[in-house]
């Protein structure tokens, strides 16, 4: 229970991290959608930063094979399943931990929900290796986006990492030039200069087997104003929904977010204006969100990462199958800062929730 | 779409601001559950603040009548419906301003929704009043968890007004005292020092026909661990999809949300210790939450509330049949500040989660 | 559990035989659809049979009364909520035979199922009664195709009543006639001939303190090709979904159902031909769909309907409070064939079905 | 769209006849259940009828692999993931026919539903070959069963085979012999004298390049009163969702279906009484249901199967690329009669929709 989402599409997610292998199920697609493979590997080899120094140096192949639902490059319109094999497992490392409860993962609080029967190898089912799967979907998705409503541009910036935070975009049309790209796409910045002082909080707290975490933000450009309901069905609530299945994900907001909630309504009213013919708001506070559906400003949302549990600091913890206390330090090397990974899995989540209420 | 929510436990709820009644109806609940009358109906007047000088004078009776569900004082185990009508609605105030989009409600990207066939009287839909339905529902929720969890606390704090902010708590066992019950339950604060300083924030704010913001955390005591799933039916992705719905709301985190992207895994990752032979963590920096299910601390979580978008300043916007720009004053008086009567909503949505979850 | 249905439009049902009210809710709707209220009223007044002599006496007036989601005669696209004020309930008939459980009824069965909590007075949500909000709601359905899907008609026709059976309709152009009407449309049949002989059935019953059951056949025309999904939400296993909900349903044929069974497939195999430039079957013996998708031929099913279980005579059963055999003969008196009331539900349920598809 | 079913239980169905592979995902399974894979596999054997004379000569080797949601024999809590490579799939043999709508198949339906998109081999996700995965997810269904509810025996029988037909079973204590097996388990027959006959119907419509039709009886004993809803989730919506997701199903009846529509209530209500201490009933013409509900008698049900569409006799149809009608002579062999591979369809249909009530 749990790994299945969606009104008009179907998403299925499965595996563990040490199984045979992982995947996802997309029921509900249009038919005649080019799916095209090429892309698809790419947004898998972004969440794998594969050949980043800061990253976990487990080398993923991540080589998607698509089961079924694409036939001559196309959808179908039947279920497209896809295949990521899992390799360079080892397996070994875990069965001696196995009952050591590492803080801040799910082992402790998976372990009573399943009866001690689920896969503990690296995190099992809950394994950050299953946004995998979701940035396979949130590929397909893209591909649905693009032949859909090719106006829609999905982005995403990383806002800070530790103590080093970069700034908030006042002006929502500034978002129109960011989603063109960045100056490193593997570490987007809306202020390219702080990248050197984000990656040192990285550096540092690697080099003191420790764990930092930061702020990545999404945005949607080109998103046509009536998209999405109230209340349950709001934009905020599927794709939140959504990004809270993020593993390390603590904190979503919209537009201002908690500054907004310090404000006066005079100072956070979005005012109406006509532009060029075009209705649009002067500011964008709301985050391209009011009562749930899009007004056609960018919607921008930001997401709170924790630091990845996983650390060589030796930590307290319990042993649960003898009930008593243990001390752990987790071995091998794990991602120092999982944002440099998040980013293209919030934008997964985002294109996954956008082709939902689309298609 | 939108109005209906719930796995095991399925909610609709329905009505507008001026039309007939608003209500909910709520299937899937077990029989046999005792349903007091005079508590469910004590939740609908806490939301309705009654006789509060800082919330909206609208005289909202909101006296609950139950249409099916309940038989003898308990659920039968078919739907529970309830239903509020509608009093004290002067619809004629709307119509002449029913072009005018009010710049943060949902007025613009409704009309675009609905090609203006939407209940534009009073926000219809949309407006706050449609909280109520909610409150109902989570009531009766409240009902089934005393029930079946007796050991299950829900409560709710006011964290800030505006620029008033009250501290964070930093040992979770004060959360089952703070559950107890608060000094002045209308006013809930873990420092009701604070309570006259926040209510001239509110005070301030209407005498300047402005509205502020705020923050509202809610907590859950008692919950065993076990309860949850990973993924899209975790607590975080189920309890945000419906604190999302509660209008104003603009950001929801867990733990210590924000705050923890700034900080190392070894300064937030939560210890396990066994303290009187039951396993607990030292801290509660993740919430009581690790994978998306529960680790038996309390759960913790905090959301943004925007000021009121309803002020009585005078703002921008524009005359949508006429497409152009034109200036609004909204007329009559609103709440200053919403967030005194959302409290017992968020009580509400994380009451539904858990009774969706446990049933 | 069990009285919520729907993907895209949401169907919520409540209510008891003696409660304070029965309705529905029905969430998803498009905005802008003409509602008109007589012809909805109109089609509760053919469920209630009011004045049919051969029909229950209990004076059901089944005035319905929209609460929500219709503005200016008009849906505003959301929730449409409608309540049923029950009138004429005499529940002290109940209370006495409570323990005794009706054989054929649901008295056993939800007794276990709800631990005793169950409304026992006149079958409770189990009640025929319920099948009054499944028609209210089947009358919105029906304004929402009318106004998306204008060439769609659905009708129905009453095929048997006890051993009196009317021919099958070979040529599934006739149904194109036959949905411009029928000769006595309160007892639809395709050779009217049969309708004294049908009627004796239900006399012959009555006077006997029995009753007898039919077959209702439902049909679709001018439903455009390419409409429904394979498998799971196949045109057949979502009509099936609704048309099992109708208390008193056993069984569901589509096409020739249970005849094609015994035959060669190039006996029914439905050839293809071009007609007037346009795509058609020679013969309709798959009932309009394939792979769960329809054809653009005439939907074609039927329904069994057994005999009211509520009968006159002395019955075995059980006193289940006491635990021992006992004897009952239920008072009052009842629908001796509830097949001339039936036959509404069944294009309400289709036309639910088809609006679900089609929005 | 179509492919994914289930409230507690989530099943998705992916593949196409000459795809990479066919498969299924199950989330919402309890942790800890054994997974014999030899009983798995002998499931999916069944269905593949290998080796027998009457089916169709593909070599299908239908071998399941478990990608995910199983770890030491056990079921995780996760989702479990099946995969059955296709092999021996001949696709140069579709393309020259691919014009030619079949009549009778999904072709023409899923031609204008997929707008041509879809894949057409082999009736690509239409094939029958997708109850293989369906039968998967039936087999982990009955071990889930087998753990939870050792009393449930799921079973089924042929009842028709063209023209001949079994005795209907009138004293429902028989199933409870009935479930122990059958004289010839891959022909399960009431009357095991009839096997010749009905064997002959199929030789014979084999010899005439044809096919012929049956009727498949499914029953379920052992299960416990109170199981199941009214309405939209009673035991027989939730069941004929599934079954009529079998292709070539045509009709679903419950307990005496049709024949029921012709008695007396005096006739068929099922009196009930006490025998040896419990609460039976003394006929079973309601099939164990009554109200949605189980009433703890055998649930009883029939199934009506079309003759297999695909048969070597010249029939006219149309090209759809030329729009012009067209012979078609359907080359190769297939199955003369899908009766015989369509039981284990029908309990696994039957134990998927037991394990979502009853996990």
């Amino acid at each position: 229970m749990g790994s299945t989402w969606g009104n008009k599409l179907k998403l299925s997610i499965f595996g563990e991290s040490h199984g045979e292998g992982i995947g996802a199920v997309i029921d509900g697609l249009p038919a005649g959608i080019d799916i095209d493979l090429i892309r698809v590997q790419h947004e898998l080899n972004r969440r794998a930063a594969r050949g980043n120094p800061l990253a976990t140096p487990r080398k993923e192949g991540d080589q998607i094979e698509i089961l079924s639902g694409v036939f001559n490059g196309k959808t179908t319109g039947a279920p497209l399943a896809g295949l990521i094999r899992n390799e360079n497992t080892r397996s070994g490392d875990y069965s001696k931990t196995k009952d050591l409860m590492r803080p801040g993962h799910a082992d402790y609080a998976s372990s009573i929900r399943y009866k001690g029967f689920q896969d503990y190898r690296g995190g099992g089912h809950f394994s950050g290796r299953l946004t995998a799967p979701l940035v396979f979907a949130g590929a397909i998705a893209k591909e649905v986006l693009r032949a859909l409503e090719p106006e829609i541009g999905i982005g995403s910036r990383i806002v800070a990492i530790g103590g080093v935070k970069d700034d908030a975009i006042a002006y929502w049309k500034e978002y129109q030039e960011l989603i063109k790209g960045f100056k490193n796409p593997a570490f987007p910045l809306y202020t390219p200069a702080l990248e050197e002082a984000m990656k040192q909080e990285i550096i540092a707290a690697m080099e003191e087997h420790d764990s930092v975490g930061g702020i990545v933000e999404g945005f949607v450009t080109g998103l046509k104003p009536g998209i999405g309901n109230p209340f349950f069905e709001s934009i905020e609530s599927r794709l939140s929904s959504l990004l809270f299945s993020i593993p390390a994900v603590k904190g979503v907001t919209f537009g201002d977010g908690f500054e907004i909630s310090a404000k006066r309504g005079s100072q956070v009213n979005d005012s109406l204006r006509i532009s060029d013919h075009k209705i649009e708001t002067v500011t964008n506070n709301n985050g391209g969100i009011n009562g749930g559906i899009s007004n056609g400003m960018p919607i921008v949302f930001r997401v709170a990462v924790k630091p990845t549990p996983s650390i060589g600091k030796e930590q307290q913890t319990i042993n649960l199958a003898e009930k008593k206390e243990a001390l752990l330090k987790i071995e091998g090397r794990h991602d120092p800062c999982i944002v440099i990974r998040a980013f293209p899995v919030v934008e997964a989540a985002t294109a996954i929730c956008l082709a939902d209420f689309l298609i």
